[in-house]
């Protein structure tokens, strides 16, 4: 890896292959940002990733009006996955959508599946939008990944066809639960090797409906999880559940990489 | 207490004191929002707190143009206090700094305390800008009470005259730190006489500096903590520190009231 630390005035995450010597030209946005916002010129250092080849420096090699292309040089770091946790959660409106998207990204989930509920009142998203957020959080977060965005889809039939083995925090107002660090630190007493593959569950703003409930708690794989006496909005509750996931259970005993 | 649960169309905060047959005058944004956003009319119940007396169903009494009235009949919850918990701040951007408040005041903090550290871009903030934006929190979560918002002061000058019995947690990036989890479930060992009274504090967007670093390592009180391998936001890092810290040492035991 490199023998001293290189500042590297920009993070990028790029599609193409990484590795000693490629060429790979920025269009749009990248390289509008590093050329009009940065003003980056020829031989400065960035950062780029593409979620399978770790971090790689690359040098600008030409500045252009409408592109910018870069020679990678050299790895800065290995690939490493986030914890595979999932967030399942209704659909929100747009503002709360986003920054549901770019903390989740941020706290390390690796896959976002947006849901319609029986009191979802929102119809359809942008997975493509929901994306660009998701990449420009990674890249922010020093990510080496950007979570996948899926389709959404019904809770009823996420539900029915779930893998079993994948476990369910379901955070829930109303109903019985068991308090969050409770669950997530009885889980630390098994081995490793039953920890397992976890997903958190958010109902819409205006909570899971009294049947969604009932059916949650007959599923196997779901435990029903409380967050406190207040009443948080589903973005709040999101993410709260996602912190404490990652810090009782997750990676959180890791640091960051020096920079 | 109430016999059955009643629905109340809305929940507010007020400054007046509460009990029974008291008549209150709602003006400006409130009564706009009762009257002109909810349309509700004479005879309707709404919920009210003041931070001091618990939560009072009060009717609609008279919903005039300008203001309304109301008459507090009967309490429907007893005061209870949110857990002493402070959140120390380098002051954000308008937009981070609105959601630092929302979140923090969701999530249970009993003081919110901006600072100006050495790379603090921010140079002022509007307290009761800040405080409204806490209000409107508080009723949303269903709080008994609004977080207090101090003035923004130095770091330097606010850990000079520190109440040394009060435990900080710095969430730091660089240098040593502790994983949060383990620091706070260390504490649930010790006698809950022992728990004490936190802070957490959270740095600017570009973290804090060597000297900022090594003189909080240098104080009793403070704890340097990690939140894991990602870089995250300072909004990001309040949320997820305060998420753990409630949900290990704080109320996150707790659930909400029927409703």
């Amino acid at each position: 890896m490199r023998s001293e630390v290189e500042y590297m005035a920009a993070r990028l995450f790029v599609e193409a292959d990484l590795r000693r010597g490629v060429e790979i030209t920025l269009l749009g946005a990248q390289s509008h940002y590093l050329r009009n916002v940065l003003r980056l010129k020829s031989g400065v250092s960035v950062a780029l990733f593409n979620g399978r080849h770790g971090e790689w420096r690359a040098r600008i090699i030409d500045a252009g009006k409408k592109e910018t292309t870069v020679c990678v040089q050299d790895q800065t770091r290995y690939q490493s996955a986030v914890p595979d946790l999932w967030l399942v959660f209704a659909l929100l409106k747009q503002s709360r959508l986003n920054f549901v998207i770019e903390k989740a990204t941020e706290l390390g989930v690796s896959v976002l599946q947006p849901i319609f509920t029986q009191i979802t009142d929102i119809g359809r998203t942008n997975v493509e939008r929901l994306r660009a957020h998701a990449i420009e959080a990674a890249e922010q977060s020093e990510r080496l990944s950007v979570p996948a965005i899926r389709e959404a889809v019904r809770l009823e039939g996420l539900l029915s066809n779930w893998p079993q083995e994948r476990r369910v925090l379901a955070c829930v107002e109303a109903g019985a639960a068991k308090p969050i660090a409770e669950v997530l630190e009885a889980v630390t007493q098994e081995p490793a090797s039953n920890h397992g593959t976890w997903a958190i569950l958010v109902g819409p703003a205006g909570g899971f409906t009294r049947s969604e409930l009932d059916a949650l708690n007959k599923l196997p794989f779901v435990t029903p999880v409380g967050l406190g006496p207040r009443i948080l909005r589903a973005d709040t509750a999101a993410l709260a559940a996602i912190a404490c996931w990652q810090a009782i259970l997750g990676d959180g005993q890791q640091r960051p990489s020096d920079r």
